[in-house]
């Protein structure tokens, strides 16, 4: 199939395109080089060496046989969109080009503004050109677990039958988000659950779980094929900062208590998980929201796993539990649904312990890398809208060794 | 109290500002003429003669014994409001300041993106320059009942309790908005809840129906006070527009079958909600949602009334029905709550025939204003994404003389 992905210099979009390509689909896309400058205005960078994207393209252009054409542009530009599909004619359009990252959308005002302008306009410019020229296109649009909260309730896929004052009705399932990032997303589930519904498009919304991991088989030992991995507060999310700690000596640091879950999946299972997605497409004028994860954890629990895992590499990370820069509830209900995926061929990779030594053997080799911007691993952007540094929580039940 | 009011030169924020100066309450706001703007763009112009904001102010500041601050300037625009805010510390905000057209949003892509960034943005900036500035000043934000779509349950007053599973939780009451308009106001819903979340702050979100006539006591007949009334596809809203064009004997346009049902309330209630609101604050960080109406009415059954008031003044209208521009059930369920204003003590103007006979006596003089634009009474923009004009439906069952 003709795949367009935008967002296919990023953390996903680059092993998304490698994997399709080398199952023989023909891939395209978009990229503005906007997260490699996002991790560079967070005074950071990538833990794993990346090359530039054409030097990328060239690897996949050799190991594919086929030149894969990726414009430099952004999806918020009037028309770019338009003349791409117009040229391009996707089949399937995978939507990864948006600002995936919770705190930097809450540094200030100008942060918070940009994000959601920038998510929500890119969105809704991406599903214009679609209508206008590739109408039967299959959209896949990149959502969060993020987007549902933490509600005292089962988290259906999307939408949910309801019982209220004696009738029925079938209605999208409420969002309770965390952060002005994560309501962006919740924006964009509306508009495009709204143009499905105007337009007849079809889309799948994927709400996705964090997701963690270094690499996919395809990319062998090819340097240029990396993936990137983040680790400073705003771009590194949990299990990847957690390793990035324990290759530093550095101790994993918890939010609070450590007690909150979340749905977690490796990178090779998002990977796996879009392809499904993208290979099985919903009917016309339908829109459809897939939960996609490969289990729920407590955080803690998670650096429980790091911590063994490097313990088998010779590392001997400790936990310590700080201030949680987040408003979030730390103890609460969690159990989100996530079948639709695993009745379509989803094969979870349940064995965490060996994608983390992966992990680990990949990052060892660039710990000098990651030293060199360790104080970055520590969150200092605040919910309430102050910026300071967490600090350890003093109290001995926080505190663990590991 | 200080109230600011954003939007203060619009068809609510006019009457609103007069009505709460003679209440007593120090006004003060923002507008930057967006409104003028578009009806201008739409090709047409208020059915009411409408003198410059600064005349207005001329004409308040007569009236009330104090010249209101109004600055001209856009919500959007980065650092205003905290400038603003700095001065007047406000004790209340009245959030007026959007485009409120589904029409206008729907023309196309451009339309689309301006009217949700424009929305979304100025909002996002409020509730920031309030958290900086004047953290305990209560937002009254206008949204739309529109948000709500027209589920087949009761619509609540934005939260639920719920049962699922066995398990039970209070939750958002899931939105299903009718257009990009009626979308930016579910987003912006969903940042004010956030916002009060995070930051403590206070407010309330009122979902209003929608509002004809032409005035409130308070203007009198100084031409200075009067307020802006559209009738174009765009700006102007059902009954508003039934009366138009029953002042200029063309037939009442009805969409499709006329079936559908909304909330409605006359501008004088409007503004006696918008007060008991403003006089009523929530608590610090609290949320809460008015449904904001007199009453449910059929569409065509509004039209009957409309032909009934204008046979009083002589005239004599007829009712068409049209093809449907939007997207929207005709025949479906509905019914919202509306309590808690009543609570405060709101006490709704139930006697439309006599409201509507003040409008049409105070639009007759201006007849050939409406006649010059007539035209543009006919809706051209449809939800498909085609334009062309909506068609007379043939069916004898749908003609029906006036």
């Amino acid at each position: 199939m003709r795949v367009f992905i935008a967002g296919i210099d990023g953390y996903l979009g680059w092993p998304l395109a490698q994997s399709l390509a080398a199952g023989g689909h023909e891939v395209s896309g978009i990229d503005a080089g906007l997260r490699r400058r996002w991790v560079t205005e967070m005074g950071s960078h990538s833990a794993l060496p990346i090359v530039p994207i054409e030097e990328r393209l060239e690897a996949l252009a050799e190991a594919s046989g086929t030149e894969p054409r990726v414009a430099n542009g952004d999806l918020t530009e009037a028309g770019l969109l338009y003349q791409l599909f117009e040229e391009l004619r996707p089949q399937v359009i995978v939507h990864l080009g948006q600002c995936p990252s919770a705190p930097y959308s809450m540094i200030d005002v100008e942060h918070a503004t940009w994000v959601q302008q920038n998510n929500v306009i890119g969105t809704l410019r991406l599903l214009y050109a679609m209508r206008d020229v590739v109408p039967d296109a299959h959209l896949v649009k990149l959502g969060t677990m993020g987007e549902y909260g933490t509600p005292g309730i089962d988290i259906p896929e999307g939408f949910f039958e309801v019982e209220y004052r004696g009738r029925r009705d079938r209605l999208p399932f409420p969002r309770q988000a965390g952060s002005w990032y994560h309501w962006s997303k919740v924006h964009d589930s509306n508009n495009v659950m709204f143009a499905c519904r105007i337009w007849g498009l079809r889309a799948t919304d994927v709400m996705q779980g964090v997701v963690y991991g270094t690499r996919i088989d395809e990319m062998g030992d090819d340097p240029r094929r990396a993936t990137r991995l983040d680790f400073d507060q705003a771009f590194g999310t949990a299990i990847n900062r957690f390793c990035c700690q324990a290759v530093i000596g550095e101790p994993l640091t918890l939010f609070g208590g450590g007690t909150q879950r979340r749905g977690f999946l490796p990178l090779r299972d998002s990977v796996q998980c879009l392809t499904l997605a993208i290979e099985n497409p919903p009917e016309p004028a339908e829109y459809r929201v897939f939960n996609q994860f490969e289990e729920c954890y407590g955080i803690a629990e998670l650096a429980d796993k790091v911590v063994a895992a490097a313990r088998e590499l010779a590392l001997s990370p400790s936990i310590v539990h700080i201030e949680n820069p987040r408003d979030e509830a730390e103890s609460h209900y969690y159990r989100p649904d996530h079948g639709k995926l695993l009745d379509l061929g989803y094969r979870p990779t349940h064995d965490m312990g060996s994608e983390l030594r992966v992990m680990l053997a990949d990052l060892l080799p660039h710990r000098s890398r990651i030293e060199e911007k360790g104080a970055l691993l520590l969150p200092d952007i605040r919910w309430d809208g102050t910026r300071r540094p967490s600090r350890p929580l003093a109290e001995p039940a926080w505190t663990k060794t590991g």
